[in-house]
Parts: structure tokens; C-alpha cells; sequence
């Protein structure tokens, strides 16, 4: 696997307009001390928002704001194929979106310029796509909500054109955890009653998210694995609940799981957790660079559940189903080991 | 002070469909074991709705399906002169409402019919004015965050016509420990810098609070504390957040509240409760009744801050602040003492 | 597998003088109020205390009052060869022991009549292999943290005796979830920094615990886990805390782990929980004495580590490392399936 | 009241052979980064220790190595008729130790050299009432469990010469909290039931709170709030429960308290506290310090239990309950509010 230090960063792109045409480090030191002098060889770049910031106290300002889709999707391809990237990351604010599932539907959206059709995300995995069809094959990683590896349009697409896709929605915060405490309690064979799972914090993320139709998305990503998991639905209420600004990126989750123990006997689970959201987001980006870096390699062209159980949310294919992350993670060394041992085996 | 035992059960209102017209004997044996056998004698009434149930999985009926408002007031009060009650209470589902202010207004909207902009509680606060001015001195103790002791026109009415109010919203659950954690921390000169509280339960409260309207009413009575306390405002989130019906009567609540100690050093401190709505509301209920009696005799006609600053979460009267429960204490106490001294004096 | 309802249940022994001679359905009834009346036919029982119950507000009373080791071994034996049991479960009382590891000084401990030197659970499991050696196999399953299945002694003499041992110490409570959180930590490579876990219950078994050397028995299976899964050493306190008698079966745990997420940040994770210690032994009890008939079918005499590793908090044979209880399961489940597709072969 | 600025540093005492010698300002470089370049001019001066740091990791050197008891006594006096302090403060380690409650007992143990039955904060509570006696009147506050504003000795001997005693046991972290809360359930009637309160840090106190001596010392202040709060005394367990270095000076606070509602309901509490020890003990200090110089100037020789109920977890006189904060510091106000009025009054 490759190291963390042969990622090699060649652009960003942004829809704030105060970000945009700055370095990467100045914008980076808004917010850390610490900050590699190399990023300040990285201009931001305008990318496209499609009204994904709506409601939001920032001034947003994208490609689409003068250009047709088709023109984004040129202006994009043009760059990148410039930049020559192996890997595309998106960790755009969380979307309102509706799925294509048709690839018809997906193209004609995007030539008939349908911009409250299309989201920022459904750009960018597109040309991402158009991008791996004419040049070299490329990764596209969907840190957020909106289905592309679940979306059967994107899935189909990505197969033709030579391009992984990995996604839907990072698993970072709560939401892995729960999962395996409910694969836990599920072994155990503890009939869970009742799951409350709130989430506060400070950042932008959660500001976004107290637009409902952001919140909407977001809740159903968060609560796929309770029917998943446990092999039945059980009520909860697991959702980003609200903003708090002076929690800053340091989020607060506070959860409650009832359960049936052997003989009737009622226990009860209760956690708290302060949660950095960015770092927990960087981290798993690193690594899904590098994984998907492997993928291409291995010419895993849609997209690779192994890697996704592990690390998202909502795990593509859809039809797949969300498993505990501890036995997602033994799928991913498995998935891992064969990739090593084919290595082995060209020398 | 009366006891308990004295306090005389004499009628019963409601405007759920399937509880009109049984006893209050088996209304209760839906709920609870333990009944009284004597609750059998008493007959739900049908009230007046008013839209309140709005949106609830409930069939509401109300005299107001069929009468006026006026009408609705003159069958209540022929009802009330035949029961001869000294105290009514309020508790019915919370309610969007807009506080009057202005008798004329409030009047006019009764005469005039206007049932979109009266509500249940301002009709039955009404009544109990009425019946007051006209028969004997009555108190009406307001358990719901609907303004009654905090609307200007409801209590110059009040002090008119000896009737004492008592309100508004029983500070029962996580409310008043918050406010005397709160003057713990403002003592000791702690900086609060956020405050998060979620409370999720699975009773029909909780349910009708997941409608909009009627948990912004709620969420400001909750919300009060903050700058009455502190002396200044925090961001905060202090609300009902959901409904969980497997958590039934018992809900869950969990706060995060993060301050400042000296030189800067930043504590934390969360909270987990488990608390009993309706017993909880209850045992309140049992106390207001016999000091709303107490009232009536000092004939301290309007609204009794010593005593809704301890019992209620949005103490009237308007102008008055929120002080800690356990300083509203110690006012309450001082209050009951001159009382007593002044029935020691009759001797 | 065997079923619930196929267990037999044919003897148990106590020490409480208070109990003994009473039926297995009068004890019971002390404790809970649906009890299968099959139980009056099974009466409890004189077994051995070796004061193991030192210090406890219990009249104690064993057959080791009156009689030698030796004595008692074949007093046990002689009763076990009228009862022809499968599967033995030790559950007594968590006691201050130190393993032999080798046969001879077993051997000579009992002979010798050492009765400071041996506790009861190594006299009953003694009695087990002495059992399989001369009539049928038979499997001991030992719930506490006395070392049996991590004792290379009674290891060497189970394998030549045809003896099962499952052990030691049933992983009940807080310490699975702890494993199954730090493999859910050490997955996503946090550093953790300090565990802190505290247990406070008010039955019998946290009454014992406030005993220091039985304290250090359990904090020694408690913390076994945290290096084994880490694969580091971790500044903790994980151990039984104190006795309170309200809190009945039902105990109290509260963990703290702190750790270092991507690039240097702290996150924080509480845990609260409520556990009914008794139903969650009873359900695990249950489990491993269907997986005990199973193995004796198997004769897979000794110990049988993919049991043990689910099942127990330190897992034998001796150097054989803890895992995470999700990792565990999946091995059980390869355990069973070897096993199911043995059977099927057989037809 | 003097303002914090106003209150001058002379001289600070140890029994840290490390620290000894060394300026107050390289000492306090060792924990903070900001320190006052003031606190140079100060050089940390030898203290006793009579074996209060037995069994810690520190190398312990007191006058008391090598002076008898009354030899130590005229060493401190003489040093403090040159510096000329208002004020003494003792925080010196958690002690074991024996009230005296006898004067006469008290001066032989100090004649005889007695070094195991004087503890140190006795003999600088001795010397400090000697101090008064023959120079200024002086005020000594006690911040740690020993008894000196609870022993009738040092009371009676304070009052003969004019010196203030403030103690004992500086109420910072979850003990007055706790006290609040309490308060705030018997407000309600609730019906407390158990009460289980778990401490762990990483600070020397916590090091030296795991010998049982001194934990026992600490335990007993720390739960006389329940009674005396309460009325009734409620199964506990509140005590500093263990060390865990990497927590450092952040201690972390874990509480259960289940109580009965109204009608046999029962509802939980559960409270989590990050809680910076030092500087809450400091916030503290600086307030103790400039109440003592009022108390000197109002001539309120002895104890001053308006003072200690607020700041102290064991506050003096003996005979004087334990109320809630909150309550207390009304009476502190109204105990400060006399003393303006007297000031105002002379003018």
C-alpha cells in the first residue's frame, strides 16, 4: 500500500467565495498552526455549488454560475486533464438529492442543463467518469450522503468508463461505533428496544444540516444499519440534531440503546462523545486514497464493497447490506491480502 | 396547609374521542394498576379542543365542534356552578399560541368566534375568570407553556374578578435542575460557554411536541433560565428533540454544558436523567392545588410569583425573572411563613 | 446443537447454610416469582467452601468442615456417579487462589489435605477430571476467575481424563463491550491514552468484591484485554469498585476512554451502563452448556479456545491472547460450522 | 472586599526535595506557561512533612528531619515575624490524622515531640495561632480534610488569640455539586436511594488518595452532605476512587443517584464531570483569601461557618451542619452585606 507521504495533493476546489483564489494554505491556517509550506503552491478553485449552500451564512460563487452544466463538466475536464489526477475526494456540504438509477435519465439531465435536477456531488462524479472514459482510469471517493456508489446510474456508468468508485457517506463519528455495538449486542442476542442518538456541533457541517432537507439525507445514512444489523427494525430516533456554535469541530453525541437481556431482564447503555469531525475525516481519506489507488491497480472498476463497508455509512452497491464494522474490517484485510498476494505473485 | 387527602376530585375534561363518557376509574386503569375505586364515581367531560390536537393520532370532539366560543364558556360555566370547584388545572397538550395582552382583544376574540386564534388553555382561563367574577373566588393553575400568568390580559382580568393563576408550565423533568446548576456555576463565577440539552420520551407530550409550532413554544419557557440566570446569554439547544415510543413516561434526557473555571481552564460537565413525566407532574399538581387554595384565602388575587417561580418554568408575571429553584425555595418558604404567621394571629 | 429445553438440570450445590437442603424452588422463589415448580424436586446440595466466603455475611457450611480434601473429592464423586451429569458449572463466589501449573503439586496439595492452598473451584474441577477418568467424559465450565482452563495442571490432566474445561471467568458485563470498543478503536489506529472503568452493584458478588485479594483476582480477567487487542499497554483502572446494596442485581458502570484520533486530536468517549448481572450469566450459561455437549461429542478434551475466546474474559489455554468478542464470534462460528458439516458427513 | 490584585505573595513552604530552594517562578514553569516573572523574587522555603507523603513517590525533607516538634514551631514563627502574613493557607497532601479536640492534648503532643500523632497541617494551624497570640492576629484556611476548624482545640485556642480559622476542606470538584443536587431532590421530596459518586485524576492528590489512610479521610468529608442535606442518611459510596496519570490535573467524575418520584416512580440521575482540580482550587483560594482578611477586620475570631459552609466540604465549627451550596452562599452574601453595612456605617 502506498505510503501517506506519496499522496501528492494537486488541487482543490471550492464554492466559498472568500476561499476561492487563495492558497491552500492560507485557508488551511484559518483554521490550524501548523500547515505545510507546500500547500501555498495550491491555488483554490472554483468548482460548482448548484445551490448546495442554500440557506447558508456563506457567500457562494461556482462555475455554474455562468456556465451550463455541460460547460462545467468541460471547464472540469479541461483542468483536470491538466492536473492528470489518480484520485478525485469529494467532501462537499451534505446535499438534498435525489437518485438518477438511469443513465439516460443522468445524461439528459445534465444536457438539458437542469440545475435544480443535479447536485454539486452528481457533477463532479460524472466528470470524474467522462474524465476515466477519454484519459486514464480514475478514483472518485464520496465522503458525503448523495448515492453515487448507490446510485445504479453511476455504478453502470463507472464500469464502462474504467473508473472506482468508492462511497456513499464517510463513517466517521457515531455511527460506526453503533453499528458494532449493536453487532455486540446482536451476538449476544439482546432484543434491542430503543436507539436515541443525538449529534451537536459547531462546524459547518452542522450548520447545514439544520436545513431539513440536508438533515433528511443525512438520517437516513445514519440509520440504515439498525435493520442491517440487528435483522429487524427497532424505533429509533438517529440523526445530526443541532448547531451549537462554540462546540466548534469537537462534536457532542449522546446516545441511549434499551435492550431485553436473557429472561426478560432489562439493561440499558448510555454514551457520550466528544468527537473531533475533521481530523476523524482526514484520517479515513488517507486511507481511502490509498486504497483506491490499489483498486485502480487491480482494475476494480465500479465500485468495491470491501473498501465501502468498511468506511462508509451507506455502502454501494446498493442490494448490498451494511454489516458491524469489525467484520467489515476483516472483509477489508481480506480483500487486502489477496491484493498483496497477487502483488507477490508477479515477482 | 391541606393535606393530600383533602384534596376532592370533582370533574374531569378531555377531547379524546375514546375517553369521553367513561369514568375516570377506567380512563386511569389504562395507565396504572393501582385505581382508586372512588374515580369511578367521576365521568369524563367533554372540553373544548380548539385544534390542539392538530396532527396528533388522536380523534379529538369539543363542545367547540358545535358551539361558539361563547357558547363553549357558557356551558363550561353552567357546568362549573353546579361542580363549585376551587381550583381548576390545566394540562392539557402544549399548544401554539400568541398571548393576548390586551383584554379588549382577548374579548373581542371570544365574542367574535375567533377559533383559530383562541386556544384551548386561553378558553378555559377565561371561563375560570368569568366564573370567578360571578360566583366564588376561583384559582386556575396553568400547567402548560400558553401564557396565562405572563399575559397582561389575563391578569388584570384576574385581579378584577378574584381569581388567582397560577403559571405557566410546570417546571417538572430536566428544566429545574438545569436552573440550579446553572446558579451553582454562576456562584462560583464559571464562564458557561454552550449548553446542550436533548430530551426525547415516548408519551403523547413528546409526540405533539414533533410538531414545529408547539416545540418553539416549548423550547422557549425551557430556554429562559439561560440569561435570567447567568446574567447573560450562552448558545444554547434546549428542547423536546424527539419521540421514541418504546421510552414511554420514562423519557431520556442528555445535556452537555461547557464553562470556563478560573485562569481559563475549561471544565465539562453532562447529564444523563431518566425521569417519570407524569408522576413527576403529579406530585407538582398535588402541591400547587393546596397552595392555590392557600391563596385564594390570603385573596391574593392576579398571579403569586413566590410561588410559580418554583413550580413553573416561565413564572409569571411578565417582568418577573427566572431565579434558581432552590432560591425560589426559600421565597416559597418565606411566602408559606407569613402565611402561617398570619393564621396564628387569628388565634 | 442441543436446545433450551433439552438441558436437564439434575443437582446444584451451595454453601450458604441458609440454603442448603432447601429445594433448588425455594430458593428461587427468594429471588424471582416464575419458577418452574420442576425445580421442587432438586434439593440444593453441601458443597465446599474452603473459605471461599471469608469475610461474607453468610453462615458458611461445606463438607470441608468435617471432612479432608480427599474426603470431600469422594463424597462429590460418589454423588456424581448416582447423578451422571455431562456438564458441571462452577459459579461460586469469586475467590483470592493461585494456580498450580503443575500436576504434581496439585496432587500433593489435595493428599496433603492443604486446605489454605486449594479454593473450592479447584477441588471441583479436580472432582470432574477424577469423574471422566473413571466413568463417562464430562465437561467443566468455570464462570469465575479462579484460573482452570489457564492452569497448565488441570489442562494436562483434562486432556488425559477426557475432560472438557471451559474458563475462565464469563464474559458478562462491561469488559466484552470494552474488547469489542478498543478493537473498534485499534481498527481505526486511535492512540488510546487512559481507560477508566468503574462497577458498582449491590449483590452478593460485589459484596465479595470489596474483599482486596478477590478485587485483584477480577482486575486482573478485567484488564487482561487491553493489551491483547491494543497491542500496547494503556495506563487503566478497570476493576469492581464498590458495593451498594439499592442497586440490587443490577449494576452500575461508568468508562472513560480517552484517545488520540488523526494528527494529534482528543477525543472522548463516557459510557454508562445498566446491567442485570444474573440473567446476562444465566443466558451465557445456557449457550456454553450446549457448546460443552457439543465438544464432549467432539472430544475435544482440555480446553477449547474458540469457546472460551467468546465466552470467557481470560480466555485458556495459557498464552493464548484475548481478542475482541466480534472476532471471537466469528471463530465460535467457525468452531460450530467445522462441527455442523462433521455431523451432516456423518449421514 | 480587597481585590484580587491586592493580594501579595510572601512565601510558600514544601516538602518536595526537588522544590525546595528553587524560586516560586521555576516551580510554577514546570505546570503552566504564563507565570507572573514576580514570583522569581520568591524562593520556595522548607516546610514539615511528619510523614504525610509517606509511600509517594516524592523525597520528602521537612525542618522536621531534623528539629523537634517545638523546634519547627519557633523556626516558622520566627520566619513569619519577618514576612508578616494577613494570611495562611494550607494545601499541603491529604493527611491521616486524629483530632485533638483537647488543648491540653493538643500542647503535650507538640511538647513530647510526638511526630506520629502531629500531622503538619496541625502544627501550622498550631503555629499560626501561636503567631496571632504574640504578633498581628492572622488568619490560617485549611484546604485539606484534617480537622482544624472541626477540632475543638484549635477553635478554642483560635478565639483566645485572635486568630481566623477557615476550613475544613476546600469544597471544589463534584462534592458541593452533588450537595446542590441534593438539595434540589429533597426539595421535591424526592426519596433518595442510593448514591454511588467515582473519582479518578492524575494528579499527586489522586497518587496519595489511593493509600487507605488518607482515602478514608477524604471519603468521610466528601459524603457528610448526604445526611445532613438529606435528613436521612441513604446508602453511598463517594470517595476519590483512583489514580490514572495520564488524566493529570482533569479529573474525571462519574455519579449515579437513584431516587423515588412521586407515587413510588423511580428516576435516575447520572452526572459526568471533566474537572480541572487546580485551578478550581485556586478560584477558590483567591476568594478564601480576601474573606479571611474581612473576617480579620470584623474581629471574628475562631471559625467563621458562614464562610466555611460555602467554600468547605467539612465545614467548621463542629456541630454545624452541612448545607447546599446554593443556600450557603446566601448566607455568605447577607454575611457580606453586614460587613459593607458596618464599613458604611463608620463614615
Amino acid at each position: 500500500i502506498g505510503k501517506v507521504e506519496e499522496i501528492e495533493f494537486v488541487a482543490t476546489y471550492d464554492v466559498d467565495a472568500s476561499k476561492i483564489g487563495k492558497t491552500a494554505y492560507d485557508v488551511a491556517k484559518m483554521y490550524y498552526n501548523d500547515v505545510p509550506t507546500s500547500l501555498s503552491k495550491i491555488t483554490v478553485r472554483k468548482g460548482v455549488h448548484l445551490n448546495s449552500l442554500r440557506g447558508m451564512p456563506i457567500k457562494a460563487e461556482g462555475l455554474d454560475d455562468e456556465l451550463s452544466l455541460e460547460e462545467c463538466v468541460n471547464k472540469l475536464l479541461k483542468e483536470w486533464e491538466e492536473l492528470k489526477p489518480d484520485v478525485v475526494v469529494n467532501i462537499c456540504t451534505t446535499e438534498q438529492f435525489k437518485p438518477f438509477n438511469d443513465v439516460k435519465e443522468l445524461k439528459r439531465a445534465i444536457t438539458n442543463d437542469e440545475k435544480n435536477r443535479v447536485t454539486a456531488t452528481q457533477l463532479y462524479a460524472y466528470t470524474a467518469i467522462l474524465y476515466s472514459g477519454t484519459n486514464e482510469p480514475l478514483a472518485f471517493i464520496n465522503g458525503i450522503p448523495t448515492a453515487i456508489a448507490n446510485d445504479k446510474a453511476f455504478i453502470e456508468l463507472a464500469k464502462e468508463n474504467s473508473t472506482v468508485i468508492l462511497g456513499d457517506d464517510g463513517a466517521t463519528g457515531a455511527t460506526p461505533l453503533t453499528a458494532d455495538i449493536l453487532e455486540h449486542l446482536a451476538e449476544r442476542n439482546r432484543k434491542v428496544r430503543s436507539i436515541a442518538q443525538f449529534n451537536i456541533g459547531g462546524n459547518m457541517d452542522f450548520l447545514a444540516l439544520t436545513d431539513l432537507g440536508r438533515n433528511e439525507s443525512k438520517a437516513f445514512t445514519k440509520s440504515r444499519i439498525v435493520e442491517d444489523i440487528l435483522g429487524y427494525d427497532v424505533p429509533h430516533y438517529i440523526r445530526p440534531t443541532g448547531y451549537l456554535k462554540p462546540l466548534g469541530d469537537r462534536k457532542f453525541v449522546a446516545m441511549h440503546i434499551e435492550y431485553e437481556s436473557f429472561n426478560g431482564a432489562v439493561d440499558e447503555l448510555y454514551i457520550i462523545m466528544r468527537i473531533n469531525d475533521s481530523p476523524a475525516m482526514a484520517g479515513m481519506l488517507v486511507d481511502l486514497i490509498r486504497l483506491a489507488k490499489i483498486a485502480l491497480e487491480r482494475k476494480e472498476y465500479g465500485t468495491v464493497y470491501p473498501v465501502n463497508a468498511f468506511y462508509m455509512k451507506n455502502p454501494g452497491p446498493p442490494g448490498r447490506k451494511c454489516v458491524s464494522k469489525i467484520i467489515a474490517y476483516q472483509m477489508l484485510l481480506e480483500w487486502l491480502d489477496k491484493y498483496l498476494e497477487t502483488k507477490k505473485s508477479l515477482f
